[in-house]
């Protein structure tokens, strides 16, 4: 295939374009580089398959312009902070929303009919199942993120049905892994390598979340697209156990060889909009055949062990 | 109150202000008159209690101005246009996500906590669970203008958690009555008036709908909020009957006194999105202390009346 990657050089996106280049798929990344990276693109770059377009999903002529030619697109360009929605309720709207809009417009325009979308447990609110699976009750939205990714899956399966595109939406878990640059990890580790004695945690420490590593949501994305044929296909991506963030301190410190002081904000969520339980039924994605190979706590080590070889990121972020 | 109605020259946006004058309450009607009737508020106009501002709800600015004092929104202003979603996919957007994103911040602004929202039963998509209650299993939307509301719920549910707003969103069936002005009694009537021998339907007559009357619509959500104070409340609004497009021709042949030749387009929808069979369960609102005081029947009979006695509509529309 000749993939076109929204967000080709952030966390998911550059790791997505790397797996499809040694699949030998042609790809085309497309990112404003806001908060991807070009040197997440340094290996990528070294293959002729691959063309790089610094440009905004929010420029609609140079996004129609860029997918030409592709024949599926991996729309994961999004606003993904999800803990400041508040502070800028326009940010989800336009970079999640419109944005989505625009890319299906501009497959419209090019006549490219195939769409992986990367979606969120988030969506699911504070869900009254759980595990929860992907047909629970009709959520109730509590954060700007979910909500906004919420109206792109409206819009995506709504285009799939007038216009006879296909599309594939991943509801994910928090994912971990290389060139990780945002979360509770890098937040963690970031904190414990400029005070290794104290560390002050959101929340009490006892929010359950479920975390997948990078590289087994690729193969279940890729899986998936094979192996799910619908015309719409929704599935949850996570790993079939949860930890609570006072488990996940203790796989990082013991990891760095520190004993901070734990200092807790306290109360059930970390911010607004957070959820104190996020665990997501994976029945489906199973069933196809499809388990991830790596734990919470390989994905929660693997992420340190490359944050620590890449403290350059802290730099760019702080 | 001092109620701000968007859309509020519309049909069921003028409907609304005249209920809530009558009741004594302070209204502003806000509606760029693209579909909404000047006309529609000559008795509104009668009234020192009321004030009517032409602007569009995508105007941030004016709509701030505009909203200034009020303190409770009912945000109908929207593209109900149903059938022509895939012709011009843009209006969705706009006129109903970007619109209510507005609409929101507007509110924030003036520090407006109250909103009403006319969604649809339309975000069911298909609905598997027929009557389908509130929290049925998580919908596929198969319509643009399902997308573009069910993306207008989670934005105002995620500002009621975010901004302690209060919300209340009312998921209608087709709603009938004085000042219909679109939608298959008006296509019907208009159809048998420039021929009443023949009358071409689109679909195979057997889609099943529900509909209800106007005012009982009004009426059942001022009693919701009232009765239901829950920072976000969700509750459809329908009879506790459905009629098969035919049984409604029947209504309205019989009341017409016209004995037309049907002519099917066939196949189980009317159009692309089209929902063959819309039901909604009520039990909710049912249980709070609404009950819908008119039948579909008489809801199709009473919307003809008005048709027939204000024929310039079809001027207007045609």
């Amino acid at each position: 295939m000749k993939a076109f990657v929204t967000g080709g050089a952030g966390f998911i996106g550059s790791n997505l374009v790397d797996h499809l280049l040694s699949l030998n798929h042609e790809v085309v990344a497309y990112d404003n580089l806001s908060t991807g990276m070009s040197k997440f693109l340094e290996d990528a770059r070294q293959r002729p398959q691959f063309t790089f377009i610094q440009d905004d999903v929010l420029n609609t002529d140079a996004l129609t312009r860029a997918m030409k030619g592709s024949d599926f697109v991996f729309h994961l360009a999004a606003n993904a902070d999800v803990r400041f929605g508040t502070e800028h309720p326009e940010k989800d709207l336009q970079q999640n929303t419109i944005a989505t809009f625009n890319v299906l417009e501009a497959m419209r325009a090019n006549n490219i009919k195939k769409i992986v979308f990367s979606s969120t447990g988030s969506i699911y609110g504070e869900a009254p199942v759980i595990p929860t699976p992907e047909d629970c009750p009709f959520p109730i939205q509590t954060s700007l993120y979910g909500a906004s990714k919420l109206a792109c899956e409206g819009m995506i399966s709504a285009y799939c049905e007038g216009y006879g595109m296909q599309g594939w939406i991943f509801r994910f878990v928090s994912i971990l892994g290389e060139r990780y640059t945002h979360g509770h990890v890098f937040d963690f580790y970031k904190k414990l390598l400029d005070n290794p004695k104290e560390l002050f945690v959101l929340g009490n420490g006892k929010q359950k979340k479920s975390y997948l590593y990078i590289k087994d949501c690729l193969q279940a994305i890729l899986f998936a697209i094979e192996h799910s044929q619908k015309p719409f296909n929704i599935l949850n991506l996570g790993t079939d156990e949860y930890v609570e963030v006072d488990d996940s301190i203790g796989f990082i410190i013991k990891h760095l060889a520190v004993q901070p002081q734990l200092k807790y904000a306290g109360g059930e969520r970390g911010w607004i909009g957070d959820n104190p339980f996020i665990f997501l039924d994976c029945t489906k994605i199973r069933k196809l055949g499809s388990t991830p190979e790596f734990t919470i706590e390989q994905g929660v080590i693997k992420t340190l062990e490359w944050l620590q070889k890449n403290q350059w990121v802290f730099e760019r972020r702080s």
